[in-house]
């Protein structure tokens, strides 16, 4: 694709995260990614070279904070140095997954607030605007005090559904008490009603049940959150959807992080598809059959554009 | 009563939102508050006259952000000026109920994050430490970056419920989604099951409900909330448990806000007692027959010896 | 008016302190003010809605910090939270009354610097210039680190005066020894001398006297300072001039606190004519028929255009 | 002298622009000063050594920005940064005169503000608190973020006139405007009435004139002003109270700069005798007859010890 | 070992790049390592457990920042950021080898200056102070406000080749033009002359030779370096002292990254042994029969003593 | 010469230090310098009157911090403040020659980092950019967090000498070991070898000699160093070299500091001639037959275009 945006000033740049995503997002705004390279040198450190001038351009780094999370963030953190050190006029960091975001708060003594940190090591390093994704708890906004456009990936999950033109009933369902805004969201998009899944112990010394609230007897149920890691919540979640009469289970995320067990759980599982996102770059091996992906290149695309020609941003969500 | 804790560079002041709460808290560890007056002058400014040298001393200032909240945070930011620049060695801000906790995210566009704000501008004025109680998101502790003690309410209210010795049935009850986390925390304590108030709008065009989750029927319901403000949540809940068969409802919540048409609806509920603390100090009028106020002096006061005395604050929780 | 400012990225929004004066400088200027809402919660808490996208603005902010001060000023705060997270190009703030500018050293011992401190708390909030007149003391300008546009009132004051061509001789009174320096500004604009009250205890234990000091007798008196709050000092020179053989005696300042009993000494006094400007709004119960008020809309205007297109604001003076 | 003073932890340190003075306060404290070099290098760079350890101490630093004024500034700037890295405890300048306190404000368009340029310097480089004396303006304290001790001359000048026992009736004067408060303070120790020097012009294209406010005819005047710099106002006033019939004239200031004319101005003056502190160093050839020293090295040195023993400096002036 | 060292605010903790090394150094002190786990979520997000109370404590914290360097910054940076949050007196970052110092200035256009960045991000996180050893430029100190007490690791490295008495005649050789200074320092503790292998291009395209300046032959050559990472040099320049008559050679150095084909050149070179320090970790499958380390706790156990003590750090090198 | 550059909005000021190096830049750019005056007052005082209006500009301050190196950095300083509050765009300062370069690392106990304190006060007062010439070290562009353009000086020298077309070899030798990299370029430009000298005392106890490295015998050395201060080791290398069979000597430097003795080494030492840049300015009686001086306003007027037009400087040494 050759360049077409009509200002040059406006550049992105990949790092090594997602080239893919970042790739589709240059190709939404009409122009090719920037010439940088970022290698390891022999005993693993970071090394960066940006091939092009960036003097006095508006500069977006995509780089999703994914695994290896340590590595990509320091990509991140380095290659901001480099940009405010090469007199880019402004520093716009585009990070589809946000990683650490479940470290929000001190749950216990003397636990670190990562995701804090992590917006405090950013706008040290001299970013200058934040365009994200879903964050885990909305209150990580306010761990910046740079300017945030905080996208929603939910509609993108929501129109997969809708094309599918189900027959049958649809109950859309969180598989725990604080998804359940996401979950009311999604439902309005699909005209449905929502189910919670009550992980709970009725009582003390008896065991934890996977309660249903709602019905969702005879329904196609979409079970939908933010992060998928190991899995264990949502499988478990489906398959006591299956036993309580769900007529067939669909899940959803915007964030595929996928760690661990979370493949074989998923394959093992009564989810007959789970519907991500490209914000975290899925291995080959992941791709299996009960994987769907949907981008989200169009809704930063077009952040992008909106963000450099100082349109409002939310109009994007009405 | 007399001073008597044995380190002279302790110092307690209070400002103007809760001085009997302070006054309290003051005698719980010892001492006596120390000397200072806030008032107006004749065009509303504020005048603060620190009447003791505090020079080379660990001050805790009092004072929650409650009503009039814009007055009691520009109290505490002069104060923390004033004692910055008198030579205090720490400042320790004490603010058991703070303020604009639940503007803590854009939730639309060009909206303020009032809550991350005001903790910048604490910190800006010279606060070294935070003790609170009960934060509306605990992901506010990330809004700082000085030390942040949080305390827990919740434990001081069970207490109240356990020394009842109730014979019937006991049921703990979420009035939203949000809340399940801390009505969890209560079950624990006094060995009752847990139930939600699910208010939702079951499919599109078809009136909000207030649907019950779990078993109340025949028992004791105590529904539990952090903040109660115009008291229009906690009150449909409570009817709608008796509705549904609960034989008796009590509320309790850690910070009685109370405010606008919240006391006439209480009165008019099916509530039979409402548990607050003294976080925010109620006015006279407000101290009907439900209300039923539990001190978190004793709380407070422990966490600013251990404080002083480095010890673990989180200890207080075991 | 409809919009007739050529630049659509300059835009004016007004908070409650002062609206009909920030409605004429949008006259002025040429805009429509922007929408926006400045309400209160329930609890008191402010809510703000900006109701049209300010993404890549120039934003100017008319807000005195005049009473009630505490409200006014978290008002400001949290709009200029809001504009950075909204991501302003710039946030000009426009203060024409800067409360708490007397608190601007330590007095006494352990006194705050509440007018610093108001400076930090604003740059804090992330306002990048500004715009204020007549500082009660000009080192204030020194308490921002941030570019700030101090315009002058006295020439508003003075132009009043030129047009009334009095027939007798005038004298510019300065009504304590720390306004000397504007009633020479004062007077060179109205060719006058000027004379001084000198409140003083000529020796100890001998009371205090109203000497005053210049020629005024059979002279008509303008009596000049920057900010009348309770009225005292210039009313009781207002009286002295008289008995000392004045013939008529007019007073001006450019801030008009008047608080507490300044209306009913004003009345009371000898003062013929109190002029001053709209950098505060008067209540309408203060407009009685002493009061003559003169706008500083045009000026404040024509700052902002200045500033707005570059040009210099100190020849706004010349 | 032997060190004497009981903690090793407080240490005085001399940089070149006061030695004398530094002796002194040493001794009032019982210190030895620490040892340390300031030189130049053959190009003119300054040369610092640092010849004991100072880890974990309380230093204090002993510097008037006086003549030459950059030069002493540089001294203490780069003092303060090698104290910082070299782990003080705390660094606490002790600036007798504080240059450039006339630059305060921007009276003229693009003019700097260099007082709070200095004061952000100091507080860049790492000094955590500043003592210092009769600032030219009070406001310049709120230039500083960290605690500042504003110490006060005037007792000290007073004490000295208190000693001769005049038998002639006294009058303080002030030498302009600006100046009244100090010479009220003056006045209220000697028990003495005021007289201010009135320098006006009464009518435009009237020639300046001295005029003379309040009784000073027969009486010995006692000009008081908190700088000395060239001498013009000073001299001039001097002349003026003889011309109008004072039996004597003495002047006193805090700060004695007598640059440029001063010595010859003072010299060919009415003045008596010109009694001045040591906050700036005399040279040799201005001890002439005229000129009276008093020492402030008690006041100081009462107040390194009171900081560091976290006592109540603001008591010094009780 | 029991913890014997007096002060119990005194605490250690190692996080997971060099647990030997911080073992020897705890011992050293007297201390037990605080109880903490540094472990990795499934995704790879790193965990911190903090298991005391360290309220109020003096931290020391040992990490290098070796491979994998972005893993081993990011434990560190989180860690501090806990250690914050928990309330420590001092957070004291032990960084024996400092990864990305290389990085260290801009040799090329749009490099980023990592060695600085990482600097800003750790006081960014919280550190108060740096100890560290051997650092590859010693400007780096100045990257850092905070103080940095920067140890030498070549008497140690000397002691060792002092310890084996060679019979023949000495020559400490400097692998390239930038190590000179540190082949000095090496020398006269060895009272050896010096000599510098000159690797250059004589003139245009003609082969870079090794060229040897100063007298080597039939002399025992040590060559030193801060750095052996790749260990090209240091192999190439060894084989060139024994084709040029070196009698044996030894090499040296503080830091052994020994990345990619280190260990392999290393035991096909001339080299007859290699003297490192445990700055970094070596793995167990690096400890070959050519490579002799050294502990460099002692060296830091002692400085640790010596900062909480308040004593000179800089007189361990007199 | 008339203003030619088509943006008037970019402005050249020159201050103190090098007033003709300034006119030089200003014509190279096209424009006339801005109107300003620094002067002192009487009493040491530096006073700035910027004559124009600069608000919105893009300003190019020139100021090389040499001797008087104090006077000319508070020059810089208080200039950088003035603009700041007079709203310049953009204060980008041109420091031809960076004072204090040499105090960039701690070498002993207690010492400052001179060079760093100065990017911190630069930074402090308002700078937004840096352009400098061959820095001292490199790792000084580290000590900025804004941008720094890094020019070199070297190809200006070379360039001299390559039109002198040599018919003799040449040699280029570094006077010391930690110039080789610079000698390396130089050699690059005029393909000729290098040779070094070694000052250095081979065994202790045995006299420091000046050996040199490589083969100088009958060819025309040039020396080449960053900063000639007191001129001791370029003249003894000067002579070292003649002594040892070089036919001729040249020297060179970017930055003639030539202090003290320096003028009379020169005059007395085998060197021809020594070229130097017009970074520093030199006294007239500085200008003797052996000095040949290089204009390196060329190189600093395109930078400033390149920089102000966002072109990529780095090409500048392509």
């Amino acid at each position: 694709m050759s360049n077409q945006y009509r200002d040059p000033n406006l550049k992105i740049f990949s790092l090594n995260s997602n080239k893919a995503l970042a790739e589709e997002i240059a190709d939404v705004v009409g122009v090719n990614l920037g010439k940088c390279s970022v290698t390891r040198f022999s005993d693993g450190e970071i090394q960066i070279n940006i091939e092009e001038s960036i003097r006095g351009c508006d500069v977006y780094v995509i780089q999703s904070t994914s695994s290896p999370v340590n590595e990509s963030l320091m990509e991140l953190l380095i290659m901001v140095d480099a940009l405010k050190r090469a007199s880019a006029s402004t520093i716009n960091i585009v990070i589809p997954y946000y990683g650490y975001a479940r470290q929000d708060r001190k749950a216990r003594a003397r636990e670190p607030i990562t995701a804090k940190l992590v917006a405090n090591l950013l706008e040290t390093a001299g970013a200058t605007r934040v365009i994200t994704l879903d964050l885990h708890a909305p209150q990580i906004q306010g761990f910046f005090d740079i300017p945030i456009d905080h996208l929603m990936g939910v509609p993108i999950l929501a129109e997969y559904f809708q094309k599918k033109n189900f027959s049958d009933d649809l109950v859309i369902v969180s598989p725990d008490h604080g998804g359940v805004t996401r979950a009311r969201k999604m439902a309005e998009r699909l005209k449905a009603p929502i189910a919670i899944i009550d992980k709970r112990r009725p009582k003390p010394n008896v065991a934890e049940v996977m309660n249903i609230v709602g019905n969702i007897e005879g329904k196609i149920a979409i079970l939908i959150d933010d992060i998928i890691d190991t899995a264990g919540t949502i499988t478990l979640a489906a398959n006591a959807l299956v036993e309580n009469g769900a007529k067939e289970v669909y899940a959803c995320c915007t964030h595929p992080v996928l760690s661990g067990p979370a493949m074989e759980r998923i394959q093992n599982s009564s989810i007959k598809e789970l519907v991500v996102t490209n914000s975290i770059a899925l291995a080959e091996e992941k791709k299996t059959g009960k994987i769907v992906e949907r981008s989200v290149a169009p809704l930063i695309g077009e952040a992008i554009i909106r963000v450099h020609e100082r349109q409002s941003v939310s109009t994007l969500f009405d």
